[in-house]
């Protein structure tokens, strides 16, 4: 902060309001300056968050890391205005960087909050994910911390048209958060007009009590009601989550945008801006600082992760055993490891995370049905320095895209695995088919994408998961098929294994999962025609294995044959193209089957068939390649 | 229906009693014949919809295309036995159909049901999307059919964890859908035991009332109460859409398996499956059909669509225009036509879906900001013969991707607008660029995706959606670029555009949207360096123009350059090789130039820059493969 600027602290309602006219002001100024933001969603919160900073939220500043700190997220992400202008409140942040910085290339002051900044949990933007990720940070610490920090989310009315949000305090009702608080902004317009509920308060009363959450109506620009409603939430009796329904007015404090329709996401013109100053009392520069944390809070905390010892399961060659199945095992095995958590939407039975709820109860959170706030849950731990795993079936994480999208923006850690993957599963039909969740996680920034065929692989890349940061995916199969590598045996994070070679090979056989053993057989069957087929197991996506496939490739003059249980794009097929070309010149042949056509029932054998991924269409492939 | 058969009408509800047994027998007979399936989650619905179908849905199961019909929906898809067995018990499946058929392969009587059959409007099995998917049907019914027809959805009680069930019951109330009833079978038991609010009608009850809809608790196996339910639901003299909570039992009518764990998801081995008919009283034959539409109301329904006079904008080449703003314009030409509907996720002022809002309101539908109903919504319009058309921010459609890929199962026509694609956007920061969209809407079975790069391709492309089935996505861009093609130049759905060659090319730029503007500044560069560069618009990336990108190719010795304003994996370059090694021996030399890192804020220029896809990025990638 500025040097030998005074920190107010025990700061009263008069300081506060204050300092809420000053975050008006500083909200305004930053996003002139910049040329865009929203001003008029900050000016609406700011005695929401003026109070609330100055005599409740409990944070050292000066060591953002401290485990005992509150947590503060803004679920209404673009409010930053009034975030940075907090920021520069407490002193963290200088007001020429809040003024040259904001929204500028380069800067840490985004758009939107993201975790560049080390005040800032989540990133935030999409709206409806600040809840669910503080549910996620609040199971943490009242399930594993055992911490007893706050985590308080300020949300947006708008945002409550989110089914994410519902999931969110369906949660934090069932898990008894009392330590997670709400503070919803309901200034009653939204980016183009009122929102559904406008200023219904009793609406929005009925519904947040209905899903089981303590709440309370307040005016939000009465300093003295939010200062009592903040009071009664930290001193919370009951093991309900705190819901605030504060009623503002969006750009409160310049007449000329107060409760304005077309105000939405607009900087105000610099001479209105001057005005709204000038209105608002002119510019200050307070520094003000609440409450800290109880230092013996921090030192209750938990200690290091680190000296579990981890004893993977081993299975034998030949043995047939669900990767789903191998998920579990060794995620129940690594649950020696105190930072491991596990969440599941309500389908542990079938993802076999059900092992590690088993062994681990005190660290396994059923999500129920609702897969948005099952990866939230994932992110909130990561928050919290843990290592989370989340599991349901493959397809159904398509419902939580959003989140997994913008967990990479937030560079949370988290693992992801989606069992039950593509026309595989059979008779269940395509809605529980994943046949699009590889295209979707590779193209998720800095992600890692596996997909392992057998037992062996599959537990040693659940183990190898949980040291890869980033949003980390593992595929698996419903089906069980033979186990082919012993024990022991070394799967990298981005490498390939080759499982049949020769120096005469003609063609290369790509596959991973259910595919895979089809290229084996394949290539037993063109080994009866005089076919020498090199054989290959992708079983990581992302990062690729460059080298074994432009090895194979010039070992077999291009020749390939990719077979995957997915859609044709963006999947197997695709990431061996982009890293066969991402190398320089090539000379391809290549033949890639997947499932082009809508699937319906059926055995898994009839399904793969149909498809077209079968072995003898795979051998057939070849065979046209080398003829 | 079995010639011979008597059919019973006007059924009582001693005959609806032997009804809902039937269903229960041959829901377990379907279901142990098949050796799969959910015989419990049916059996606790038996009663339900016993008193539903015989007497009171409406429909004419001769003529299921009557536009009069109610509509039902089963949002649990896992009782199809149930489904199943209604329709052999109103004579439109044989006996025969339903033992040989339920699950096997090439039947229509998928795992899950799917609108392969007649009487299904929308394939369900993720679960929480059929209620959704109703009130688009509703809100078709009700504001643009204007027809009698009611909309029932069975729902579990496991998928009202599901935050789209309260998105969908949020705009049911908003839009006064009275014509809208679900039935929730609380059943108390999810697949791996209790749900998370059990038994408590109370909190259910709280939980719908605060959402706005009339709520009836009633005990779901006491054919009276539900028959006063039923009867409270469709004689509704409120605006209100009614929830029918019913508090049932599973696996009901057979003692070893009823309410208890352990029978989800589980057929039936064949002795106990012998003991349960016994325990049922027996197979039965009942052909029994309710009550069908008013022919009146059928021919009230609305004509054809034809015959409309559409006259799409034009925009002077040179002149710069936002595709953003020319989807708008021309979704409100389109709009002359009455099939053409709009819904939009409180952004129309940016995605200018608002130019349709103010000319046509009475089929402009706003979803607020819960764009898995706003999918749902354009859904349930596909189902009444509508072409709706959704928009939001690129970004945004991630939330609602398993909507998406359910909309391809249930072979619905949707088109989907995204705006805001890619860094271009801007200050706004990574949270609202899509930068993912391209590889999820390509991996959507059967999808088209469009990406035109001015405005005249974008207003063409947009009439073309209209006329093009299947899901159907257009990509905009925020800022405005120069005018390319003149009016009337055509944009086949497929093709591609050749804006720079001669036979001397040495290497091929390809782009489409912001970058494609960047290809065609490269190619300037490139000139005055003396090398010749092609450059096409591929605005059309599924499906996706193979002969000019092969012609082109082989022009120039297949170097090319390909940039895009989206992740590397799925977008642009993929769908390019994709096409290229999809039709023999390629000889290749690609520079893929995407945006690999995580984005920040700045200005549009800044950040295509960062990303290395700018003009200067192009014109040295091409010189690299030149040189």
């Amino acid at each position: 902060m500025a040097a030998g600027t005074a920190i107010k602290t025990d700061i009263d309602l008069k300081v506060a309001g204050e300092l809420a006219q000053q975050l008006r002001v500083d909200s305004i100024r930053s996003s002139t300056s910049a040329g865009s933001g929203h001003p008029t969603s900050s000016m609406s919160a700011a005695d929401l968050l003026a109070v609330l900073v100055s005599r409740h939220l409990r944070y050292d500043w000066d060591e953002p890391a401290n485990p005992a700190n509150d947590h503060l997220i803004f679920s209404k992400g673009h409010a930053s205005p009034l975030l940075y202008s907090i920021y520069k409140a407490v002193g963290v942040v200088s007001d020429d960087e809040l003024m040259t910085g904001y929204r500028r290339f380069g800067s840490r002051l985004e758009g939107h909050p993201t975790p560049i900044l080390p005040w800032v949990d989540v990133a935030t933007g999409s709206l409806g994910q600040g809840l669910p990720d503080g549910v996620g940070v609040a199971l943490a610490g009242k399930y594993v911390d055992e911490l007893p920090f706050r985590v308080w989310v300020l949300c947006g009315d708008s945002e409550m048209a989110e089914g994410s949000m519902w999931e969110a305090l369906d949660k934090a009702s069932h898990y008894k958060l009392s330590n997670l608080i709400a503070i919803v902004d309901v200034n009653r317009l939204g980016q183009r007009g009122p929102t559904d509920l406008s200023w219904d308060m009793e609406a929005y009363r009925r519904r947040v009590s209905a899903f089981g959450a303590h709440a309370i109506v307040i005016d939000g620009h009465n300093l003295g009601e939010i200062d009592r409603a903040l009071t009664e939430a930290t001193d919370n009796p009951t093991d309900q989550p705190t819901v605030i329904l504060a009623r503002t007015r969006k750009g409160r404090g310049f007449t000329e945008v107060e409760d304005r329709e077309g105000w939405h996401g607009k900087p105000l013109p610099p001479d209105m801006a001057e005005r709204a100053i000038v209105e608002l009392g002119g510019e200050r520069n307070l520094i003000v600082r609440g409450p800290v944390p109880d230092p013996a809070a921090a030192r209750a905390g938990r200690g290091s992760h680190d000296g579990a010892t981890v004893t993977l399961p081993t299975y034998k060659v030949g043995d047939k055993v669900a990767t789903r199945k191998a998920y579990g095992d060794a995620l129940a095995a690594l649950g020696a490891r105190p930072d491991i958590v596990a969440m599941d939407g309500e389908v542990s039975n079938s993802t076999f995370a059900d092992e590690f709820a088993s062994k681990y109860p005190a660290r396994f959170f059923e999500m129920y049905i609702s897969e948005q706030q099952l990866v939230a849950a994932a992110v909130g731990f990561s928050v919290r320095g843990y290592t989370p795993f989340a599991s349901t079936f493959a397809a159904f994480f398509t419902r939580a895209y959003d989140f997994i999208r913008m967990a990479s923006i937030s560079q949370a850690n988290i693992r992801l695995s989606g069992s039950h993957a593509g026309v595989e599963i059979g008779a269940d039909g395509p809605s529980q088919m994943a046949l699009e969740d590889l295209a979707m996680m590779r193209a998720v920034q800095g992600s890692t994408v596996l997909y392992p065929s057998d037992g062996t692989s599959a537990a040693a890349l659940v183990a190898a998961m949980a040291d890869t940061d980033g949003v980390v995916y593992m595929r698996t199969t419903r089906g069980a098929y033979p186990v082919l590598y012993k024990a022991g045996e070394s799967f990298p994070v981005g490498g390939a294994k080759v499982l049949r070679a020769s120096d005469a090979d003609q063609v290369t056989l790509i596959g991973a999962g259910v595919t895979l053993h089809a290229c084996l057989a394949a290539a037993e069957q063109l080994k009866s025609d005089g076919i020498s087929a090199r054989v290959i197991d992708l079983y990581s996506l992302k990062p690729i294995d460059v080298d074994t496939l432009t090895d194979a490739a010039a070992i077999t003059t291009g020749r390939l044959v990719i077979a995957e249980d997915h859609h044709p794009e963006g999947g197997l097929g695709s990431a061996v193209l982009d890293a066969l070309t991402g190398v320089g010149r090539v000379d391809l042949t290549v033949r890639h089957l997947a499932v082009s056509e809508l699937p319906g029932s059926g055995t898994s054998e009839e399904l793969l068939n149909a498809a077209g991924i079968s072995a003898d269409h795979i051998a057939a492939a070849a065979r046209s390649l080398v003829s």
